[in-house]
C-alpha cells in the first residue's frame, strides 16, 4: 500500500511546507512511517494532529522536539528546516543562518543515523546549504541531494500558458546549476506539441501562436521570478509545490528511476568540482549519481556563469566558518 | 492514473482548505480534471500557480472568478467556500452568513450544473450549509452530502493516543447526528485492538491501560474541542484535514463503497426528517443513501438531542428567510 515502510524523518514539520509534505507522503502512498521534527512544539503538536485527523490507514506517525529521537532509526530525511528571511536580515545573514542550520543537521546525521539512505534539502539556498550538510554529514555524496525541480515545472507551466497547452505537452524543460536568478535553462530539449522550442523560436506555431525571441526571454525571466511571484499573489511564499516535489524525488529513490527533473548533484571534480548543483541525475541503490547535460555553448556559458556564482557562495560560506576550507573537507568526510 | 477523467469545481480554491483539495486530488490519484474557483482573483492565480508547479502528470487544472464558468460541465463540485467567522460576528451572524453563500451555491447548481453527480459541503455549520444548498438546488437528497468525518477520526486519533497504540488498531469510531458540541458518540462499535469499548469500561486492559468512565467523557470533550485546539496549537483552523477527507469521500462515491466515515445524509422522513447530518451511508449510482446506525438507547437519546439542536439551527436559517418554510421546499426542489 506504501511504496515504503521505512522511517522518513521531516524536519521543520510545523511549518507549511513540513506539515503539507508528511500529508502527501501519505497522500501519494509513498511512505507510511513518519516522524515530524520541528522545535515548535505547539505548532507541530497542531500539525501531527490534522495529520492524525486526516485517517490515513496504516499510518505511523509520531513527531518529537529531539533531533536525536527523530534522526535515530531514519532511512530516510527530508528537510524544509531553515529559517525564513526576516526583516532587517540581509541575505548573507540568511545564507549564514541557514547554513548554520544545515551545518547542525549535517553533524546530527553522522551522530545519530550515518547509514541513511537519502537527504534531500528544501531550505534556501538549497544548493548551498544542502553542500553544507553534505560536508559535515560524513555520507557519501549520492546520499544527499536538494530540490531543484521548481524552475523547471515553472518554465514548463509558463510555455503551457504561452501557448495555450496543457502542461504535459510541454516537455524537455530542465534548467540547471543554480536556484533562481542564475539557473540556467538549457533551450535544446524543449518542445512544445513535439515542436522543437528552437524551430518555435524560428518561426513555427503551436495552437496558432509562435514564440519571438523578446517572448522566450520574458517567459525565462517569468521562471526566474515564479517564487517572488507566489509571495505576490498569496502573501506567502510557496509551500504546496516545494512539499509534493520532495516527496516525488523520494519517489525517484524508492523505484530507482521515474523521476523526470534535474536534481542537486554534489560534482567531485571536473569542470564543475566542489559544488552542488541541479544536474541531470540517475538513480541507483548507493545513491543519485549526477551528469552534466549536453547542450549549446550558450546553454553550457550560462551553466559556468551559474557555477561561478554558486563557488562565490560557497565561498562566502566557507569565510564565515561554517564550511571549512575545500582542502579540510576530507577530514569532515572522507568520501569528499 | 486517475480514478476519474470528469469534472471537479473546487469552490474556495484561493483557501487553504481549497487549494489543499487541489493538490490532495491529484496527489491521491482522484480526479485530474480540476477548475478551481475563487472569488479572490490573486490568490486562486497563486493557489493555481502552486498546483502547475507541482508538475501532476495529466493534469487539467483551470481557474476561473467566474461561477458559472467553474460548475458548467461539473460532475462534482467540493465547497469549502464559506466566510471565516470575524471579529464581532455572532454565531447567528455566521450562520446566515454562510447559508446565505450556500443558498447561491445551490441556485448556481440548478442554473449551470443541474445534472452533477455529487456535492460535497464543508463550510460550517455543514450540516445546516448542506441542507440549504440541497434545498436551493433541485438535486435529489443523495447528491448533496456533507463532511462528518472529522469527529469520527479526532475519536480515533485521541483513543490511539490514550492506549498508546496505533490508531488503525481503535475501529469502530463514528459520530453521528451534528458536528462538534452536540455530536453523538455511539460507543457500541468501538474497539481498541479488539477489546469492546464497554469491556474496557468494564475495567479490561489494552497495553497495561484501562479507561474510566471519567477518562472517557474527557476523550469525548477532547473530541468535541478538537477543532478548537488546532487553532490554538497552529493559531489556525483545520485545513489539511477537511481537505484530505473530503476527496476520501468523491473517492468513496466514485469507487461505490470502501469510504468508512459518516457522512451527511438527509431524511425525508421518519424520526429524524427534515434535516442533513451525520449518518451511515451507502454509495449508489444515484447518490447516497443515510441510515440511521443501531445504537443503545443512551446513544440514541444523544442522537435525537443532536437531531433537536439540529432542527433549532434549520428554525433560525428558516426565520432569517434564508430557507422558505418547510412545506414550500418542494417549490424550490421536487425531489424534498
Amino acid at each position: 500500500m506504501y511504496l515504503t515502510d521505512k522511517r522518513v524523518a521531516v524536519m521543520g514539520a510545523a511549518g507549511a511546507i513540513g506539515s503539507n509534505m508528511v500529508q502527501d507522503l501519505l497522500a501519494t502512498g509513498t511512505a507510511n512511517h513518519v516522524v515530524m521534527y520541528d522545535p515548535f512544539a505547539a505548532g507541530l503538536e497542531g500539525a501531527a494532529e490534522e495529520v492524525y485527523h486526516c485517517g490515513f490507514a496504516g499510518a505511523r506517525v509520531t513527531f518529537t522536539t529531539s533531533v536525536e529521537e527523530a534522526l535515530t532509526g531514519a532511512s530516510f530525511i527530508i528537510s524544509s528546516g531553515g529559517a525564513p528571511r526576516k526583516d532587517g536580515m540581509t541575505r548573507e545573514d540568511l545564507l549564514r543562518g541557514n547554513c548554520e542550520i544545515a551545518k547542525g543537521l549535517g553533524e546530527s546525521t553522522k551522530a545519530y543515523c550515518p547509514n541513511v539512505e537519502l537527504v534531500i534539502i528544501i531550505f534556501n539556498p538549497a544548493d548551498i546549504t544542502g553542500l553544507t550538510t553534505l560536508v559535515h554529514s560524513g555520507l557519501a555524496p549520492g546520499r544527499v541531494t536538494t530540490l531543484a525541480a521548481l524552475d523547471s515545472t515553472r518554465l514548463q507551466s509558463r510555455l503551457a500558458q504561452h501557448f495555450g497547452v496543457v502542461q504535459d505537452a510541454v516537455t524537455g524543460c530542465a534548467t540547471y546549476g543554480g536556484h533562481g536568478e542564475k539557473m540556467a535553462v538549457f533551450g535544446g530539449g524543449i518542445a512544445v506539441n513535439g515542436v522543437a522550442l528552437n524551430d518555435l523560436l524560428g518561426g513555427a506555431e503551436v495552437n496558432g501562436k509562435s514564440l519571438t525571441a523578446e517572448e522566450w526571454t520574458s517567459v525565462q525571466n517569468d521562471v526566474r521570478n515564479g517564487g517572488a511571484r507566489i509571495i505576490k499573489l498569496r502573501g506567502r511564499s510557496s509551500y504546496q509545490s516545494p512539499a509534493h516535489q520532495s516527496v516525488e524525488m523520494l519517489r525517484g529513490h524508492l523505484n530507482q528511476g521515474g523521476y523526470p527533473w534535474p536534481c542537486g548533484a554534489y560534482f567531485a571534480d571536473g569542470e564543475y568540482a566542489g559544488v552542488m548543483m541541479a544536474a541531470d541525475v540517475t538513480f541507483t541503490p548507493d545513491g543519485l549519481v549526477g551528469s552534466i547535460p549536453n547542450g549549446s555553448e550558450a546553454d553550457l556559458a550560462d551553466l559556468k556563469e551559474s557555477y561561478i556564482h554558486l563557488c562565490k557562495l560557497r565561498d562566502e560560506v566557507i569565510a564565515a566558518g561554517v564550511l571549512p576550507p575545500r582542502a579540510e573537507w576530507g577530514t569532515l568526510n572522507p568520501h569528499l
